[in-house]
């Protein structure tokens, strides 16, 4: 039987939490490790009595099958959990690494080392592993975390959490380090954004109402996404066979995910030969289309594609057409749309591709392929804990590095300013 | 006679200036000097209109000698103003560099590339050279500013920015980049706090009051250091003649900038001895001391801190003294009071000093050296805007490197996600 150290009241969380961050940010790179093995096998130890809790938040589940399936924990989910757990624990140290430096001239010698940010707040409505793979991040990064997850998955973070925290008391480190908001009072939200001081990051997941919420309401800086309303760009030096496969990937791969492509460019002088095959590719997958007054021109049969098609992300087998003037128009189509998550180009030309990926103001700009690889295991970040599409401290996928902050070490013989 | 380009109504300008920002953030390097030559050029040239602006608000400043000579424009200030200028334009480019580059087993290679952030805001009330400086690094950076200086300054600060205007148009990009609130009404502030996705990042510089405010009311990210309060701990197997140059610098070279200590943390072993020698010096400067009971116990003459006195920034030739146990001692005694700016060890002892700088949480921590070197100029950034005690994006001194951001630029040869 796991043990419920958990603190009923947020405040005292919180101390718990900044205490706990003073140890696990000054632990070595060894015991993190461990702390991860000791969780990975805890939750495989634990398996029963954690299953027997997300039963508890089953019986009360009310929704579509889709989320009772992101709900269910399941023996094979549990043990996926414990191995991406154990994939973090072996990604390189990202704490203390000597990031530059450099020696003035009166002989100080300045490093810009890597260290842990200080207490992550994550409020999250996905399914129950994200908070199992935030905890292991934040764990990996020296920092503490304090999760609050829907309440549909209450008990069963609850249960994972109690598992977590005993991977890290058996590798010596505070417990506290990962815990779990005490109930599901809204209210605890509200406290959360307005915890300036005592947690430093929240990082919101979920849909856009929650994201906006946070975003607008806090008072603690935020790395987060409320869309991804990405857009690929089908330029008129692309090979038709790679736009082809780019574009019936970036779209249909995965609709539902942040990096999924909503809104297809098509430059004009290629519009006429490529727009029939892409559409019929696209239909041919299950996808919907739109097109702006030009597309429907070349395509008479296509739906229309109104202004607000152009802002809307679509989370699904739906796609916005619209055709534009080179890298010009389809930048200025993005500036105009976008939400600064991901674009790409297909081109063969290279001038073309360099100018479009300084032109858009997104965080992952992407030439010759698909949208949907902006994602921190894609990139060889071993997991991510969001994606960020701020223009400050981390943008994009934000695994373990992006976890860290830096400090100067200063190191003299005794020089005074003059 | 300095053409006025300035859009008297908020939204207008800050529309302007994002437009700026799109152009001058795919600028050339070539360009961006050019401009910075242009502006020095520009302050030079329009000496006497400039002092003339000056002697406006001149005229209606109240305050106290050292307030009105920080107002004061002259023909040598302006001088100083021109050379930080060019100091500035002959920085390396912080644009575009690649910060990491690397290739994924799929081929795909992800570079992380660094770019402007956006739209800057600075609010600020200090000398007018603070603007013309801040201006002159977002120039370098890519970026565009908006600047709300003093009411006191606010002729001097027009003028000098119409100049910077007239530079810029000089070297083909738009005057806009840099623009300077229209009027001294207060609301103005109000709106630009407010001013999400309008505004990326706002920089308050000032006295405690104003940075705190900007700091709890902001709605847009802001990097801000609301207080200095720096501690230099000088460790039992510190050198005597090394303590005492580094502390008498470290306190009393300029007691007012926000780098000044303004605690001494004394190791209670060699606090007998070293206690007498440092505040002789100290005294001998004109500082006044206050000390904790253990101080008072071995220099009865010294005034008694009190725990607020612990918490105070001087900003002033004030100094609190307490004596504590060791590197463990002085880590909870900052952690306790300190700003998160920079801290200073005085110490022979390598493993001491390593434990202190990872042990305490701020921004910038140093060894034998003192505080007054966290300076962006004495980092050899070539500049400041201003000095972050913030967690996130930039901590320390804030130079044109930190003025930007990044992206990442991912490139295929039409790759789909599996």
């Amino acid at each position: 039987m796991l043990e419920d150290a958990s603190i009923r009241d947020l405040t005292a969380l919180m101390t718990a939490a900044r205490a706990a961050y003073d140890v696990i940010s000054v632990s070595s790179a060894a015991q993190r490790h461990e702390a991860l093995m000791e969780i990975a096998s805890a939750l495989r130890k634990h398996e029963a009595e954690i299953l027997e809790a997300n039963k508890l938040d089953l019986a009360h589940a009310e929704g579509n099958a889709a989320f009772l399936d992101r709900l269910t924990l399941t023996s094979q989910r549990l043990q996926d959990m414990a191995e991406a757990v154990e994939r973090i624990a072996a990604l390189p140290d990202p704490v203390g690494k000597v990031m530059q430096e450099w020696t003035r001239p009166n002989g100080l010698v300045i490093r810009q080392v890597s260290t842990p940010i200080g207490v992550i707040g994550m409020i999250f409505e996905s399914r129950p592993n994200v908070g199992v793979d935030a905890a292991a991040l934040c764990i990996k990064s020296g920092n503490a975390i304090i999760l609050r997850g829907g309440s549909e998955s209450f008990h069963s973070t609850q249960s994972l959490m109690r598992a977590v925290q005993q991977g890290l008391r058996h590798a010596g480190l505070p417990g506290a380090t990962v815990q779990s908001v005490p109930d599901t009072d809204r209210a605890r939200v509200t406290e959360m954004l307005h915890a300036q001081g005592q947690i430093d990051l929240l990082i919101p997941r979920g849909g856009k109402s929650l994201v906006t919420r946070v975003m607008q309401e806090s008072r603690v800086p935020v790395l987060a996404h409320a869309e991804g309303l990405c857009h690929s760009f089908v330029h008129q030096d692309a090979r038709l066979e790679m736009a082809r496969a780019v574009t019936a990937n970036a779209k249909m791969r995965r609709p539902g995910i942040c990096g999924a492509t909503e809104t297809l460019l098509l430059d004009r002088a290629i519009a006429p030969t490529f727009l029939p095959v892409l559409v019929t590719d696209l239909h041919a997958l299950g996808c919907h289309c739109r097109g702006d007054a030009a597309a429907r021109a070349i395509l008479p049969t296509l739906d229309p594609a109104s202004e607000s098609d152009f802002a809307t992300e679509w989370l699904d087998a739906e796609l916005s057409i619209a055709i534009v003037d080179g890298v010009e128009g389809a930048c200025a189509h993005i500036r105009r749309y976008g939400s600064g998550h991901t674009e790409a180009i297909i081109t063969e030309n290279e001038a073309a591709a360099e100018s479009f990926m300084r032109g858009v103001p997104s965080a992952v700009v992407m030439w010759n392929a698909s949208t949907q690889f902006c994602d921190g295991g894609e990139f060889g970040f071993g997991g991510e804990i969001g994606i960020s599409t701020g223009r400050l401290h981390a943008r994009g996928p934000v695994g373990v590095a992006q976890l860290t902050t830096y400090r100067y070490e200063v190191r003299g013989d005794g020089q005074t300013r003059p």
